[in-house]
């Protein structure tokens, strides 16, 4: 804050006012309009403004005591938060916003209501923040990967020809569950011509023999509906795979393997993705993926992002997911890891090894 | 739009994307700044602007065939809005955006630019024409509601002391999915204290005697993370009542069904709301919501909302959401039905009668 001269922070999203205030307020999810807000001053305590009915799990969930109640419908929370910045002092101030999330109707009101206030861009104050995380966070993401690692496992281990997709996706799910999972943040399952489409909801399609089935899933550890997300993907066939298919999954895994292996503080998206693109030049399968892998927690993509322009560096306590994929002949090979960056290399919050040869559903 | 005198507009919320385009497109929910958007000019074909990987689904999902594909992280999906708009002649147009969705950076950078061009809130548009539902929204949101009334009643039905308040809710949800449903947009069941925090996620405390249980229930159709919603609440206390607890809930359901009576073409919210605050009025009970009823649709809460102040008349087909709650001994006692509006007065699609005396779980 300092660097960027700002006065006070506001944050807004669901990500950012539950990194700061310790509460997944669900009216951020489910009504756009019911803002929750937290106001961060480079000097002072914090406060928060929510609706009245959302005092109560403030009080038991956030340290934040500095609470300002607004009546859903009768009063409007932007003109309640002018007022706690004009009582700090702040009705002068820089004041830093997240525009890429607060809406420009808001913003417009909040400019008329303080107009001698300077408003600037602070999501990259809360994305720098968040790409590094805590002992604690590392300790939940860690417990959340394994989960729905296992979770995965089981039910590829279960399927079987002409079970749904949906009976499989349902495995998954209650078995992530049952290991403290807490919702779905997304959850792909596909088989054959499905699969070509990058995220449709699992089917009442049967498994049927030659079909490549791929998933990718991610599961929220908090509330259902926010928190800490987990995302790995796993790819298998239905039979027997063809040479092709067979030879088309062992360099992906091998790729896989190699970006891995490369994991480290300093590396960047730049060195790693041409790993996989190098290694699909001329063969014919089709590598389109704009990255190959991203930072994770709160939100499933988080910077650094792994493009193939990315210079900003790894470093230690950043959680990563790897997930090189490719098309070929109509269908979606991928696999996805997550891992922490550590002093020297990563530790592997899933275990790829089990999926080192293209997986097969009997 | 003829009579806002707008151009164009373009829609960016997922619920205004799905209702343009038919496609309920995943990244707008989990990754924010993979933008998807729709333009419909007042005259000529509807485009969008999408991420190169969504390109699948919106063939197979979407009647609008005039795709601009944008390369994420390489391209800004802003700056393709912007070349889209110029090519249809509309740089220096009039064009309505959904301000209270729309970011306030990607506003700024659209009007960086196209500086000729006048930017209006469009929002109310679209609010106005979701409104009214079709035949085709009626008939799947009473599927949906008959589905989720359904679910609860097996759950409820099925609970015991000793059970935990997690343990009815997986019912509740399993129940939901067996009848079409796809996803939860909200799930509160809350028992005792835990009942005081308005959506407290369902928690391992077992229900025990005296402890007064209430849900409110709210699953998607359509998609897991979006879709059309449902929104029914119910309560019910472990053991037998205490007569305090038997009398407030009885005039709770009591005065449900006198709104329920009221609903038809033209009554407001001033009119419905005031049933609710005058039948508890000096009773000691506490009537503190901000509102008796809403709309809802692909958002849980859209216009009208019935509220103290709303003069806006319900007309035929509206589909709307009736809930009084009320507060007493730190306890919270919640009905909530689902009925749409028609010529003469209102059709329920789910059944407060099961409901007319407070449940006992035994």
């Amino acid at each position: 804050m300092a660097e960027l001269q700002i006065d006070a922070i506001v944050a807004s999203s669901l990500e950012n006012v539950f990194y700061l205030s310790d509460a997944l307020i669900l009216g951020q999810r489910v009504v756009p309009t019911r803002l929750a807000l937290v106001i961060w001053p480079a000097n002072g305590e914090p406060a928060m403004v929510i609706r009245n009915l959302e005092e109560m799990q403030l009080r038991a969930d956030s340290p934040i005591a500095d609470l300002h109640c607004y009546v859903e419908f009768q009063e409007s929370p932007i003109a309640l938060l002018a007022k706690v910045l004009q009582e700090k002092g702040l009705a002068a101030g820089r004041i830093g916003l997240e525009t890429r999330h607060l809406a420009a109707r808001y913003r417009d009101e909040l400019g008329t209501l303080l107009p001698r206030a300077t408003f600037v861009d602070a999501d990259e104050l809360f994305d720098r923040a968040r790409t590094i995380k805590s002992p604690e966070e590392i300790e939940l993401m860690t417990r959340a990967a394994k989960a729905t690692d296992e979770a995965i496992q089981i039910a590829f281990d279960g399927a079987r020809e002409g079970m749904t997709e949906a009976q499989i996706a349902s495995t998954m799910t209650g078995e992530t569950f049952r290991r403290g999972g807490d919702g779905i943040a997304f959850i792909a399952l596909a088989s054959g011509a499905n699969a070509k489409v990058i995220h449709r909801k699992p089917s009442n399609k049967p498994l049927a023999r030659g079909d490549v089935v791929r998933t990718d899933f991610g599961a929220y550890f908090g509330s259902y509906f926010g928190g800490y997300l987990t995302d790995l993907a796993r790819t298998a066939v239905v039979g027997m795979p063809t040479p092709r298919q067979t030879e088309v999954y062992r360099r992906l895994f091998d790729v896989h393997m190699q970006i891995l292996a490369q994991v480290r503080p300093g590396a960047t998206g730049v060195q790693l993705y041409e790993i996989c693109r190098k290694a699909f030049e001329g063969t014919g399968v089709l590598f389109r993926s704009p990255f190959v892998g991203h930072n994770l927690g709160l939100l499933v993509h988080e910077d650094p992002i792994l493009t193939p322009s990315s210079c900003e560096p790894l470093e230690p306590n950043m959680v990563m997911a790897i997930e090189p994929f490719v098309f070929d002949d109509g269908a979606m090979f991928h696999i996805e890891d997550m891992l922490v960056v550590t002093e020297t290399g990563c530790r592997l919050l899933s275990d790829p090894h089990r999926w080192s040869e293209l997986k097969c559903i009997p």
